[in-house]
């Protein structure tokens, strides 16, 4: 930590202001969203357009005498979320959640999370965002935000884009948008942010990267208004981006070939989810919601 | 160990027999299941008998060098196997590998194996097969056992059923048939080792099990000759009553919503394999061949 710890009082309202920034932007999310839907116009040789245009579905879900473990050295888990998922004609599976728990991590993990090796009390709310598209020419895309308070308090959060199909345009617009949001707020933050994700985002029993990057960071903790502040932008960063990736592509034909590759694809979506993501580790042994937390999975894969 | 260690004589003409079983268990194994696969007749209202009957494709693989990581502290792997794979029409998709390898593990996940803490070398060498079926009538299966040697040396397996949906009877029957195959070699094996499986296929996150069970045995270093006829008589087991169970059901009709729960089931078996799947990891860490170790994933599975 670069600064003192803040009182009790600004603690709270800073746990609160970062709650209500989440809740904000899933709904600005979830708006622009239903409005692709709205838009889609069919593609030639699908049948997509006789699907009705998808909206989400709310599912709060709370944890409060069943969060507790018999083991006192396990995880023990308060609060709850809000599932939103949406099945649609252009987006196949989206879901967006938020949620805002607290309680004590489990022993063994409590050792390998910043202050809380001695105090394994936590608090932590954030937004996360996995979208499986029905076409194989527009890009999956993951997006998660949050704030995480222990003896220590930080921001952390990403965007990464992973085309079906190499596409160069795409990529450079992905990457750019959020560099602006980057520079706006740290001059080596992009630089650093990039790095980080395309060595986060990477299969290692592959030997290849899950996509094309994005920016990925983590126990950002300089300040904590101007951590606060970037960390909406990168929202904002990907509100704008994404959803104009969508709008240039949704309508383009594809072929059951390209299909094909998609659900090979995300069988490596699926493989590093599992195998190596942080997120759903840390859901999973924080005794989190499993729905929530494995709503990441694709709504089909193949492994041929 | 309960004995003293033998001689490198003694050590090295164990492995090659043991080496020698695994390869002669797959090649009866594959026969059996190509036998099934011409005796295919058809499903009513499908369309898999216009498919040819499945005939398992070889590949071998082999590490020489490329098995040798820069990092000292890294796994160092040799040796090889041969990945036997069908997409069949009774069979969706099935692998059965056979590998011996030999090296060096990392230094951290030699703490993990009995015996290497102080000398990480190893060898092993095992079978191991996972069948996904194109009927949501006949369970999926898995088999697998081994022979292991660091400073010690120990035999492991096991096999065990996933049902699509609840059916008695092929339960009982695959349960007495591995009950026979323990009670012949220790009275007290098909006990320990049948609750041994159903505390190791559980998924914790979803408090449920991987399917009905079987049996899972591991570290088992009573005496080689004997644990050596008890782990061919695993695999004769398996051989007797898995094709007898498919055989029973093939024909069987199914609903569009049969073949849905499958692939919602199929999903559940991604999670365990690549959550939890002791084999996967160990696969995996000791740099191994990934498209042998996920060959057990799926053909296809969905997290609708």
């Amino acid at each position: 930590m670069t600064s003192a710890a803040p009182s009790l009082d600004v603690t709270e309202d800073r746990k609160a202001q970062a709650k209500a920034w989440f809740e904000k932007l899933r709904d600005d999310i979830c708006a622009a969203f239903e409005r692709l839907e709205d838009d889609f116009q069919g593609v030639e040789g699908q049948t997509l357009h006789e699907l009705p245009p998808g909206r989400f579905e709310r599912t709060p879900w709370s944890r409060s005498k069943e969060g507790e473990t018999a083991d006192p050295d396990g995880p023990n888990l308060k609060g709850g979320g809000v599932m939103s998922v949406m099945r649609g004609r252009v987006f196949e599976k989206v879901g967006v959640n938020v949620s805002a728990v607290y309680g004590t991590f489990s022993k063994e993990f409590s050792k390998q999370i910043p202050g809380a090796a001695e105090d394994p009390t936590f608090w932590a709310s954030g937004i996360s965002l996995v979208a499986h598209m029905q076409s194989p020419k527009v890009p999956a895309v993951h997006m998660n935000t949050r704030h995480i308070v222990t003896t220590k308090a930080w921001f952390g959060g990403g965007a990464d884009l992973t085309p079906m199909k190499p596409n160069e345009a795409d990529t450079k617009a992905f990457h750019a948008r959020f560099k602006e949001a980057c520079d706006a707020h740290g001059a080596d933050y992009y630089e650093r942010f990039k790095k980080w994700c395309d060595e986060y985002f990477f299969l290692p029993h592959r030997g290849e990267p899950r996509g094309v990057g994005g920016i990925f960071y983590d126990y950002l903790d300089q300040d904590w208004e101007a951590d606060f502040a970037f960390t909406q932008d990168v929202g904002r960063a990907f509100l704008d981006v994404y959803p104009r990736l969508v709008a240039e592509h949704m309508h383009e034909p594809w072929t059951a070939e390209d299909r094909e590759h998609q659900m090979v694809r995300r069988g490596r979506y699926v493989e590093f989810n599992l195998l190596h993501d942080r997120g759903t580790k840390f859901g999973l042994m924080t005794g989190g919601n499993t729905e929530a937390i494995l709503m990441s999975m694709p709504p089909m894969a193949k492994w041929p």
